[in-house]
């Protein structure tokens, strides 16, 4: 699962960045806190932000039930695919929020495919055994 | 611990199906990205969203936790009952926020004990051995 | 690893109690849900939650990267680092914004730790064995 593991750090620096560019264009358009609204382009950044936060909360642990119940390597494979798919959603969202669907589907998919193997691994060996 | 994850799955199940909601909203009521204010019907499924995120966070860990110190059948069948908790919350909250008390509850207070019988028990391991 | 879980239950509970204050400035400055501002003093404590919601996503998960790949002493050390700066956090944001940044640095700083302790720790496994 070591794989797996260097995924979820890559996510979380991800987020990481994610935030630090939401403290930029604050500095940059004075969106003084606890304020999260007054320029269009600050809210596209928090916007950005916060949709990869709500992400996370599914992405993390699906990696790893994907992981228990099918193959490390193809969970850590589909990790790489919302990674970059997360990057994909970031830049078109702050470009235009109208363009972000690509983007959010190459995040969703990876993580309803990891749910997907992680319930039916975890119902399989729940009730199938 | 394979109950627990199925239950684990399901909350996110659950939460993604909350967002899919906000994004019906966001279209029905002419919401455009980035605002996430300007309807008081797509506010409150916005706020059901964020709410059940921020449970999650509390949820997925306190659920392991105590599975892994007390039973997880136990834990499993508290994790039910968040699950029906939050749809309690969920659909009393877009009715009328006045009145999401109830539905609160129903989800809090299955964290409560989950997150005490974790601590509960990860204190007596490490200082009661 | 029961001193990393200790710590978890206690930043979760942290958590918690940040999320009755909002409820509490919720009541006391009227701001009636789904609205979320409307009231500096309410907004103030909604975006320390908000914030501290943020930072266990990362967190969490990267206590359990170190606590396995490093040593789980250190891993509940740095945690509590991170309770405490928490804690610095809320009470200068609440006071005022601008002075929020040692408390955040305090926070921060301990998830960097973890982050790359973690990820070190598994590029090693992965690849240099």
């Amino acid at each position: 699962m070591t794989y797996v593991d260097i995924v979820t750090v890559l996510a979380i620096l991800q987020f990481i960045v994610f935030g630090f560019k939401v403290a930029g264009a604050r500095g940059k358009y004075g969106i003084r806190a606890p304020a999260v609204t007054g320029h269009e382009i600050f809210e596209r950044h928090f916007r950005v932000q916060q949709n990869t936060l709500e992400q996370l909360i599914a992405f993390i642990p699906a990696l790893y039930l994907f992981s228990r119940y099918n193959s490390p390597f193809l969970a850590a494979g589909l990790g790489v695919v919302y990674l970059i798919g997360r990057e994909v959603y970031a830049a078109t969202y702050v470009k235009d929020p109208a363009k972000r669907s690509m983007g959010f589907g190459l995040t969703f998919l990876p993580i309803a495919i990891l749910l997907a193997g992680g319930l039916i691994g975890a119902v399989r060996v729940s009730f199938l055994r």
